[in-house]
């Protein structure tokens, strides 16, 4: 089978099942997800065995070690992944929701009512358990799914998707709601981001080179986050009490994630002492600090930012930038022209200055007097997490289970015409 | 100025509006909509005289007659567009309603608030009231435009465009909130198309080739219907004193446009009396039939289908495809292959079937015992339409101003960190 007869096969698989999954009974879905979770805790030895494999593989090439930490399996990570099934079992039924109804004047009723997207195309890297929770969540909102995992993980991988797809067929469902990429070649992806006749949305998790490259080629719509380039601002009127551990927990909670914050901008109104007060905390923590002239002026140990461009930067490390601003109106220009739409923050106690912040800066997340670190399905009580979107159509933000649903007009009447 | 220079400084500008747009009152903008308003009535006379221009260039390239209806503008047209600016000035304010909030365990208060999309790339074809309906919802809902009409309108949606540009001055609002692209040039359109990092939805209205060119070039979201091929079902169970006149209005009260049906699917298991008597009146109405070898044997005036295929097309005409199927399931397999996702119908008494075709086609609307001419904004309630999507994600089916909202989160705390 060629690449174009497989991709083929793969679709018209995908949209088979699409169309059965309409008549799966909430009840089902949430056995069968049960099901999947025992499934993998029973399996585990044969789990571990094929993710040994792509263990080796990976270290016989050479990845880096942050790699190989989100490639390996673990008894742990096994039972981690059938905890998060169990729990997407026990979210409530996101289909079938009546988001609107009204009697129009000719007494025909409209409602509009939540249903599944239909097919999805999950596009992820290293880390296998992204096939478990992908699958599980795209199930569970009744859409089929193609998913495609980094070519590391492939043994684990496939291994994973069997085990879901007999948890599928023991319940009666058709298995090929979801699918799972079996060859590493890019062809494959290329055409399978044409099949716009097939396939209803891409969600590409990976670094920003992946994206870009979705992007690129698709013809599908595509949901998604480039980077996380997240500020604080710190206003004249922040209480420095509350600004120093925000900063810090935004900061060095858990630097390599899209939420951790990677620029802070200083209100040029604050004393020296005071932009000192607040950057010193973080110096100490083991944070580097990347600044703009003013901001080494005050700070010596501050490295000179080698342009403007830097503040582009998403570290994803103990590295920070910092440029004092010309208060809320410079902090807004800046995150103009550097902000990625995720998360940004103000701390201050100025109602106005909150305000105004939250009504001009246009980003997914505006956090006041809070950690960029929020910024969170789960902390948002959505649930497992999709992925976070710094689009602006369908899902902004932390997406949930209803991010992977759509909604169709229903109107009932009793022979009503149009005149 | 080449085109490339032009380009970035249409995206330049769009940006700085949609910026800009974010601290204009909900006062100001329907003020300013109702000078746009009573200025297009003051200039009724330059307005026909720049549609002038345009009819003449158009009759002497010969372009059809249904273009032509579509280019030429009148004074009671110019009426038109001015009402519908004062209606747009009326709707309640889509910005800045709390789609949900709650209050997290940690303190901090949630909320979801809808929010401009930011800047839209509006494509239309012939019609230059297009210029001032997509420019007056756009504006209303803090979205800066860029529209690009046909070339056959240019001199009309020049001034049109300038004329809506003064209106937002006069209130302080930047002009630039509505700008026309002033060149016929494929080339510009191309280029927008590409530059997703100013521009955040796509929505192109027009013929099938145009769309399906947009949605291939661009890199921006793209909202869009390529064609309404309508259907109605008749079950065995209907009414067929509802099921004549319901057939009828769909077809003929409007045929031109794409909530009209297209194909109807009769029930096998009514007699041949029944789908006689169904039939009849749309002959008598001027209607040619297009039918399946079981149609054409009971109806001898029926055309045969020259191939399946056949039943893909959007007739926008006094014609109809008619197909004998087996009961409700034989119908949701045809809409399955056929229908385009728009507005398809079930005509019946029996609730179990109503149900099951709800429940099983994945149409943007469904019609249970109604006609599919309700299938529009107007009619659904939404005032204005921004159009109909046939798409899955953001907006499906008739699109009101609240299609070109988005939302973000807000989380306001008093210092609250991650732990």
């Amino acid at each position: 089978m060629n690449h174009s007869e497989y991709v083929t096969q793969l679709t018209t698989r995908v949209q088979k099942a699409s169309r059965a999954l309409r008549s799966v009974q909430t009840a089902t879905t949430n056995q069968a997800l049960l099901t999947v979770a025992s499934a993998l805790r029973q399996k585990t030895a044969d789990i571990l065995a094929a993710n040994e494999l792509d263990v080796q593989a990976a270290q016989q090439q050479g990845i880096s070690g942050s790699m190989l930490d989100r490639l390996i399996l673990t008894p742990e990570r096994i039972d981690g992944m059938a905890q998060g099934v169990e729990e997407i079992a026990g979210f409530s039924q996101p289909l079938g929701k009546i988001l609107e109804e009204r009697t129009l004047s000719n007494g025909a009723q409209l409602s509009r009512v939540s249903v599944p997207i239909g097919a999805v195309f999950f596009i992820f890297e290293s880390r296998p358990n992204v096939t478990i929770d992908g699958a599980a969540l795209c199930f569970k909102s009744g859409n089929a799914v193609i998913l495609r995992g980094g070519k590391e993980s492939l043994h684990s991988s496939m291994l994973l998707a069997d085990i879901f797809r007999n948890g599928l067929e023991q319940h009666g469902v058709d298995p090929d709601a979801v699918q799972l990429v079996n060859t590493p070649d890019r062809e494959v992806v290329s055409l399978l981001l044409q099949a716009d006749h097939a396939l209803d949305l891409v969600i590409p998790r990976g670094g920003e080179g992946l994206i870009r490259a979705v992007v690129e080629q698709s013809r599908i719509p595509v949901i998604k986050h480039y980077k996380g380039v997240c500020h604080q601002y710190v206003d004249q009127s922040a209480d420095l009490e509350k600004a120093i551990p925000l900063l810090l927990n935004s900061k060095v909670q858990r630097p390599g994630v899209c939420n951790a914050m990677e620029t802070v901008l200083i209100d040029k109104a604050l004393s020296t002492e005071a932009v000192r007060k607040l950057l010193q905390p973080l110096l100490d923590a083991g944070v580097e600090l990347y600044g703009c002239a003013e901001t080494c002026a005050v700070i010596p140990d501050a490295l000179p930012v080698p342009s403007l461009d830097f503040y582009h930067t998403e570290h994803l490390d103990l590295k920070l930038s910092v440029r004092l601003v010309d208060g809320v109106q410079g902090a807004i220009d800046h995150l103009n022209t550097y902000a990625s739409g995720h998360t940004d923050g103000v701390i201050a106690e100025d109602a106005t200055v909150q305000e105004r912040f939250v009504a001009q800066v246009d980003s997914s997340s505006v956090m006041v007097n809070t950690s960029t670190r929020f910024s969170d399905g789960g902390q948002y009580g959505l649930g497992a997490e999709v992925g976070i979107s710094t689009d602006k159509l369908h899902a902004r933000g932390p997406m949930g289970v209803e991010s992977l649903c759509t909604y169709k007009w229903i109107l009932r009447g009793t022979g009503q015409i149009r005149s």
